[in-house]
């Protein structure tokens, strides 16, 4: 019995911050944490960015809305459970996730909310646990099921590692370099390959 | 952060093997653990009925198809996935399930597997684990989620005792009885109620 995990942002849907900067025109919001290591600072940093141009909860949701998911997520996503039981994996924000996962027909999804004052005001996150992804294959094997799990980027590698097999979707070269123990797929249909021969190896 | 966690048969979906029975006319499929309370005798029984009668996997997917969610269960299962993360814990097996997880939207579930043979004979059955149910809720725990739980019957018991807060859906006025810590939902209408003032109570 199997648990497909996925990763969001890259997989799904686009990157959230990244788009958000690009569609209200705020630069300051492209750092990430190339820029500024320290997740904390970065994200304290992002949250008074939003504050000092007034954006509130219900502006963001309205960009994230229309970014919509990648192109042919949705019929992959569908494919993926109709074969295997699905839960995703996220280091984003429930709130940031929602308007996304309405258009993906409300799969499971496990990830970290933030604090919204009651005008809307974003002024705090959330994080749920450290290494959550990780943590969840270790309690999903824990229930007696394998993993197979597919992310396209550092963040990833601790789930991958820990699942039966893990899965590459569109990482940057630098990824597929340093752990060329993964298969890599650049399309749905290779993702779905993959996740096909991934059960016949476990099987 | 919370999960819902929905029992399946008499919550979502009718009863499965009684209403297999009923829609094949197989009256000794009837029986059920209040009539032989091992559980093992009882599903070896109905695996050797099944094979007497000829049924093959897909005849009784066939019947199952037929059985639809009840009447208002999409909607609910829709409504309640926009507002917690669902997933849902059930006995039954994931071969009897499928065609009515499809008509539901593949919410995430957590089950048991048949062993099919290449002819589509039922030819086994795998537990995923003992207590199930419970062991699920334990793990989302672990995982820092705080639990909702809905089901109708003794085997959900655990679960709901497990849980932060438990609701019982049309349960048996049994069960009512023994267990009156629990609120009781007999509706749709009643059971959203329920997880919205559980949430509220937890919040």
């Amino acid at each position: 019995m199997q648990i497909a995990c996925l990763d969001l942002e890259g997989v799904l849907v686009p990157e959230i911050w990244i788009n958000v900067a690009r569609k209200t025109g705020i630069d300051a919001l492209l750092a990430t944490t190339r820029d500024v290591p320290d997740y904390d600072v970065l994200m304290t940093r992002r949250l008074r960015i939003l504050d000092e141009h007034g954006l509130k909860i219900g502006d963001i949701e309205e960009v994230i809305e229309s970014l919509g998911p990648l192109e042919g997520a949705a019929e992959f996503l569908d494919w993926l459970r109709s074969e295997f039981q699905v839960v995703i994996l996220s280091d984003t924000f429930y709130e940031f996730a929602k308007p996304l996962m309405r258009q993906l027909g409300w799969p499971a999804l496990f990830c970290h909310r933030l604090g919204i004052a009651p005008d809307g005001r974003v002024e705090a996150y959330h994080l749920r646990m450290p290494d959550q992804k990780r943590e969840a294959v270790k309690r999903f094997h824990e229930l007696k099921f394998q993993v197979i799990a597919a992310g396209d980027s550092y963040n990833d590698i601790s789930m991958l590692a820990e699942a039966d097999r893990g899965i590459l979707f569109r990482p940057p070269q630098n990824v597929v370099d340093e752990f060329p123990q993964f298969p890599v797929a650049t399309d749905y249909a290779g993702l779905r390959e993959a996740f096909l021969e991934a059960r016949a190896d476990l099987e």
